[in-house]
């Protein structure tokens, strides 16, 4: 569609019911705040430009707003005075002058292009507005879409419909598109004569209408149309989003033993015949190629695993972790901007940051690259094949070369060449019997406590 | 009020559905024995002496119901012969003479103060019997509750009553609220003249009427009166708990990205921007701050998380751990009776027991606090901004200065004062191209063991 | 019954929805191949014999299906002509002669041996076919079942049936039994005569009614027959499966926090009282014992827990770990083939693989058995009474006498005589005053960095 399109994203509102100390729009669904999911959704409907109404927080939620490269523009709504004064916030970007204008909700982040693009078709085919309608089969509150002909003839308020209206059970969303080339002056007809004295979106459709325009309305999925007001609604309308991305990747070929214990990130990529075991945690940016296993109890962000790789039970991934084929990261193990070569086993109780971990190199239980000085990171290099011995501190920088074989219990300070052995740990002392003198002593203390 | 009331509580049951080595009532909800969440709905209504009738387990439970303060007498019913036998098993108590009498069930926990409450309200109004009914979608099986011109005239057994009345979905639940001082006459007056020979605290009704005494009916939600008889409905009755809470939670300001997968105890606090992730465990006696983060995988108990602190992801808080504004405690880690100070790190793998962290120490990751000599649990301090190096072990009692900093890998017996540096690890030893000796007797053994 | 039987079991659906790289009925519900779990069912209905009618990855589906030591023969369908067609392929064990043939389902796994005996009931009694039904309240697009004076009449499909008969609500699972000595007769009798031109398995209603055989219906429950034809559907199953069996452990004396957060293998065996805390996953041979209790975030495989030992919070239990009673494996530890003893405590970051760990022996946090040179595992005997101070290394194999006492922070490598004491660590060397020297650097190094 070659039309220019500008989308108006409303997201001025108090939200005192979040009870936040930041804009509601600004709370993350998926890891991603709910902003721009919206803004993903009119930009994938073509939407070239963006005017985000905004109340508290502007810069902010414009700054949250601004993703894939559009351009946004941000808008203070300082007086709350309806939506369709809110809209009217952005009168200086409406009167650039688009072809298409649509109107999306901050708080409504599960909507898809679909409804959008299916409403910029209707104003193409010539449409003054469409409004985005949802079939429910508990319309009780919502405004009726009342259709005729083809076209949408009013939204019928629930006070003002008749007992036959009241069993349309399709309704008016909020969410609509505007002719732009009539755009300024249809908004500007909208009055506030009405009880609470605010200016109402909805009006568009009459004020349309009786200036001889065509108002039609499209569908879109109840579900998608789902708006926030505190936070257990939020943490519904993440639920549906999990559900139905979980439900994607299924169908896509993912096995998930738990679906409803896997908690997805807006982008997180999962290739086929993948596993993931219950109780999975995905930050942002993961992605985690075909036949990898993601056992129980992980937690991975910002990272990559690769074809038959293995992580977890009880394993974090974080940022820069980058697992290659057939490598392993096992219980209690925390990867972090390293790369754990071909082959490679991390298997047990251990943190590899800030490192690389050549192929096939096996890291013992308890191993620990000493990464931070206190001020500085530093690098620890495993050479292919190496071995390191369980219970090892790797003090970076510093490089294990290949094949290389650290003792265990050792405290390597300094560069093991290849196929070099290295100690690092004390020679081991035995005083026989002695076992009994230190109990002795420490009951003794145990006594003189209880004394006291 | 200041009307006396006595609380009977029903915990006699033989619960042997629930296949259990101590008494039903004992069982948690929320991390809470059943009984002690009775115990806390009649003391909220303003019940000021508890008459808890009692079979198995008689002392424990009586110890389990006793909360707040309140005191706590138990009767032992030796013979089950129905509910106004039960009742009657605290007849001494009743003989005391209060003006309120309420009749609760051990095995119905999530009975809350407010039916309780407008119950007594009826007595102060003049009502001797006060029935708690719930309205419920699926009424079979339940006594139905009959009223007229606003007085409750009969409890109505499904199987005496008419097709009428078995359309009425008002029920009986089996909680009460008796006049004090009509109550013994009234409960000596119920008899077993029925199939089972047992005395039916439901014949009040009855009784009372005939006397020419009142009786009403209150409502309580169908939710609040879920019994428990096995194990799989004790699970059901703590999913209905922890959905309740973690709701109350939610619209107080605290964001649970998925709700269904984080469980509270009874007293669990938590304040209005804090954030949990998914998959945290709640033990008795957390209190977490506004604004602070639990992230995925965390399990707290008997633990404070102040503003802006940080916990998770897999991290376990343990009784008397105490963590100050902005401090973490990351990955694999265990901190248990111990001050965490302002902004310190204790980031991954380490264990932190009895001790006091500075404000801005920072521990490297595997740090082990060596609190334990076998018999007695020992301190450590960590001074402020201490640096202490990567899987170093504190060997307890031991204090590490202010601005101290400890070698990665060091075993640290000694006390290290402030600014100083402190190593305690072997020297490095490195053998060239020895590696491949260690291998060749390791495949050595390999092969002999094959053999064998 | 002492009556033969052969069960057919088709697996050779091509299984492209599942999007998967082996056959659809290798993936596994509770740790357990699909088709494994459809064996068991057949099985336990007194199967002797069991004929695998497979597709794709016929040797591992044939492996698969081997259980309980149960003969299978695997018999190749080439072409995809119909169910009667796919039960034919199994022509050769058919023609040895049974009395009873069922024909069971490898993508239908939570069907219990129960509707099969029913069947198998039915048959002795002189059925010559007898369908498995399921009741659903919603039956649209399923085969109607229509019974006549206790006889099936007929198998009515959607587009042939009247109104009334859309009305029937029980419907045909597609599971049947058949009278062995006809059955070949009436399967060669099955025609091709249709739209799709293939071979129907429910024609043989038809079929052995003209031949004046009887025909009748027995019933399964619905959740029995739900089928797998893609990955949410896989998920689904495993869901009612978790339920089932969740279900039945609440009722025989399992206590579950959260039972939906609990993952079960098909052959996990928990004791009465024991508590089972919430976000727990076992993999197969996992047994717990009576009074037993895993804690929170727990993995527990091929592991043995004794009464009153307790596992966790994030405790890996893998095959070979055998706890004995009062024994607990706490936070971060991970134990593998290894016996842990009586009362003895395993309790923080600790790594136990190829070990014996006496009774009453106490391991401090963070001690590892370094079992593996890079080639073999070696075994670390631990004694009664043992205390192994925190953070140290068992270097196997290596012996730790009865009451021994190793020093905290201790690298050990030979063994360590009963009641004897050990230490292998530096001593500790302080410099003070250095901690500044030490900053000053990396601070400069930092600066330098950033120049660069």
């Amino acid at each position: 569609m070659s039309r220019s399109c500008l989308a108006v994203i409303l997201a001025a509102g108090d939200s005192t019911r979040m009870k936040s100390s930041m804009s509601k729009v600004l709370h993350p669904v998926a890891s991603r705040p709910m902003i721009a999911h919206v803004m993903a959704a009119v930009a994938s409907a073509g939407m070239t430009d963006a005017a985000l109404v905004v109340g508290r927080d502007a810069e902010r939620v414009a700054k949250a707003g601004s993703i894939d490269g559009i351009s946004v523009q941000a808008f203070t709504q300082t007086e709350r005075l309806g939506t369709g004064h809110a809209v009217l916030a952005a009168r200086e970007a409406i009167a650039k002058g688009y072809d298409d204008i649509l109107v999306a909700y901050g708080d409504v982040p599960l909507i898809t292009a679909t409804p959008f693009a299916a409403a910029r078709e209707k104003l193409a085919e010539g449409a003054d507005i469409v409004v985005i309608g949802f079939h429910t089969a508990n319309p009780t509150g919502y405004g009726r879409l009342l259709v005729k002909d083809g076209e949408l003839v009013a939204i019928r308020e629930e006070k003002d419909a008749t007992d036959e209206e009241r069993k349309v059970t399709w309704c008016n969303s909020g969410l609509m598109a505007i002719n732009g080339a009539k755009a300024l002056s249809l908004l500007d007809s909208i009055g506030n004569n009405n009880a609470k004295g605010e200016y109402y979106l909805t009006d568009l459709v009459e004020i349309a209408r009786a200036a001889g325009g065509k108002v039609v309305a499209v569908d879109a999925p109840e579900e998608e149309l789902t708006g926030c007001n505190n936070r257990a609604e939020l943490a519904y309308i993440e639920s549906l989003w999990q559900k139905r991305r979980r439900h994607e990747l299924m169908i896509s070929g993912v096995s998930m033993i738990a679906p409803e214990t896997v908690f997805l990130a807006y982008d997180t990529e999962i290739g086929q015949d993948a596993l993931i075991e219950p109780n999975v945690v995905f930050g942002p940016g993961a992605k985690i190629d075909s036949g990898a296993v993601i056992h129980a109890f992980s937690h991975i962000e910002g990272a990559h695993v690769a074809a038959g790789a293995s992580v977890g039970p009880f394993a974090r991934l974080r940022p820069g972790a980058d697992l290659s084929e057939g490598s392993k990261v096992g219980n209690f193990c925390e990867v972090k901007n390293a790369k754990v070569g071909e082959g490679a086993k991390v298997n047990h109780l251990t943190y590899v940051g800030d490192a690389v971990v050549g192929a096939h190199a096996n890291l013992g239980a308890g191993t620990i690259t000493c990464n931070y000085d206190g001020v500085n990171k530093h690098e620890t290099r495993i050479g292919e094949n190496a071995f390191v011995g369980s219970n090892s501190s790797l003090v970076a920088p510093v490089s294990i070369g290949d094949g290389a074989y650290i003792a265990s219990g050792s405290v390597i300070t300094e560069d093991v060449p290849a196929n070099a052995l290295a100690f690092g740990r004390a020679r081991q002392e035995t005083k026989p019997d002695r076992a009994a003198v230190i109990r002795e002593r420490a009951l003794a203390l145990k006594k003189s406590r209880q004394k006291s």
